[in-house]
């Protein structure tokens, strides 16, 4: 792995965009003496909402040039004892706080180094992403090597993921997202496609989805379908319509596929 | 018209910013060997509405410089028949399915070039935006010829539009858009000013707007006002207030001009 | 103060991200000639809402690197008598119609140089965003000297401003800002602290908040808590959940330090 600077800067964060939170956190990137491109992912992830975000991280993240640097802040526990952490992993870079956000890339990747960020004096109590995260992000950067940061990290947190099993009436999972198009998207991973046509149909809390298509587009308007999504796993939507609301789920609503 | 390399690519979409499907775009995009500037335009296209898509990227598009690349991704249909389209028409690039999307800026461009994408190897049947659309933009940032993206399109879809008429009692248009501030959008075509003023009033479903303003804040606030706005087309507006919840009227909302 | 060709320049409007019009603002930035780092503050400000307005740009602006240039464009007045004007402060640019949305930076700036933007020919009465601050903006990029601008502004408009106020039992101040975790930010200053911390409570409108704190995750999830927050002033939150919510409270509630 080599050390070299850092060209793509990503943020995904709960911050909303009606504060001024997002733009002291640019602001302070853009003190980077070295020009690099800024990249928004989100700033909606439902506050405090870890899961959410490490979902998010582990679809989004990875999709940039290797070498990429990801800013994640989301931090419940900011100012407590958790701690900031710098991460590579799969080719890619992140600083986070130590909380489980970044759990979705680590359970992805083979291997991981990671440093435990030192706090900077003058930091204030209740905004690390601003104060700690941004000024690192800075510092890479502009060249300043990953040695630099800190101490090796050790194990970093993880949360625990919801994993699909077997039982004797079928597989098992849940919606762990539900997309701006209110598809849900479930845990059940795209390797149960066979099964999924052998089946037929997919349970959706008590909500029964017996069509299973390739795209959205092949089933009429209106009709609840299940197929295997763009991110990997099986969905299932509503064409032109909202899967959420007609089938009455939301994140953690158990799926069933007999 | 010259096939110089693409230094602006902008990006219109109705996936939202909750999921990682915007950043999937721009992952991709930025594997260009080129740097180049990506602009976002909107992420909050209703969902799966073409119409207000092509009413946006009408409006928007042509206001960036000459040689910009813009990419439109609401497509319900992904994955079906429905082709991926590279078409060039008044000095701009865009990058889109060929369900409508274009409408706008076609049908105010004078001569349209346009090719069908092919289809790559692995592409998935449900995110074309970012497995056939930003692979063909990030190879026009390094100046791949647009020869080379595929065979010539011949005719492209277009969304039948919504043209104002003469009636008995007036001119007859609806609403076409709502902006942020509620204000109502017609399709009444600016050119329409001076019958505006000669008959001093415009109606909006039963709802009769009996003031003629040059700008908004040349009524008192709470007024509901007929003006011609920046877009070009007759607006109805409440000062201050929203003219949508006010007048009780939407996208579709009939108008009449007496 | 130097006269350097401007880097970077951010956006703080109203527009909403479903209409074309901050894509219009882009659009005629970039054609600059210059290449220049564009950035989004936000386009959430509540329409029409300069306080709000001035509240976020004295927070989000300063945080950029000197030399920035910032373009406000919150105009309910737009075409009407106020004034177009730029503004250099504190190290930093502005673009903005002259009704009180630079408020919050002037209060904060020892000296401020001002001067009043020329109306183009051809400019819209609605959209001067796009169609005066644009294109001077565009120009400072190019190297245009500020004194090419037009003549010295004079006096600026200022907002009344809320301040904190000693009543018989206690300090008196308002909530001035919900982020988007639901905190509650008042006027009341971090000089306050021990105050606050001797006091041990805080009145927010009929509600008491007996718990102070250094940082959010001090207390338990659900617990009401104040405590001096990244901005500089005290603020009640309720750890995890909203305090808005919880203590029925919004912008304008007052609130009492005992």
């Amino acid at each position: 792995m080599t050390d070299a600077p850092v060209r793509i800067v990503t943020l995904t964060t709960d911050f909303g965009t009606g504060s001024g939170y997002v733009a002291e956190l640019k602001g302070r990137l853009l003190q980077a003496r070295t020009s690099f491109t800024l990249v928004d992912i989100t700033h909606d992830v439902p506050p405090h909402d870890l899961s959410e975000a490490a979902w998010l991280v582990a679809r989004a993240c990875p999709a940039f040039p290797d070498g990429s640097l990801h800013l994640v802040v989301v931090d419940p526990g900011v100012g407590t004892a958790r701690r900031i952490v710098w991460a590579r992993t799969g080719g890619h870079e992140y600083l986070a706080p130590d909380n489980g956000v970044l759990s979705g890339v680590l359970a992805a990747a083979g291997t991981v180094e990671a440093r435990v960020v030192a706090m900077p004096p003058g930091a204030s109590a209740t905004f690390h992403g601003r104060d700690v995260i941004a000024p690192v992000a800075a510092s890479r950067v502009d060249g300043v090597s990953p040695d630099e940061i800190g101490p090796a990290a050790g194990r970093l947190e993880l949360l625990p993921a919801p994993l699909p099993r077997e039982t004797p009436v079928g597989v098992e999972g849940e919606v762990v997202h539900v997309d701006a198009f209110g598809n849900l998207l479930t845990n059940l991973p795209a390797t149960l496609l066979p099964r999924l046509v052998a089946s037929g149909r997919l349970l959706v809390g008590d909500r029964e989805v017996s069509r299973v298509v390739r795209t959205y587009g092949d089933a009429s308007p209106g009709t609840a379908v299940a197929l295997v999504g763009s991110q990997g796993v099986i969905e299932a939507a509503v064409v032109q319509g909202r899967a959420d609301a007609t089938l009455a789920a939301r994140v953690g609503t158990r799926v069933l596929l007999p």
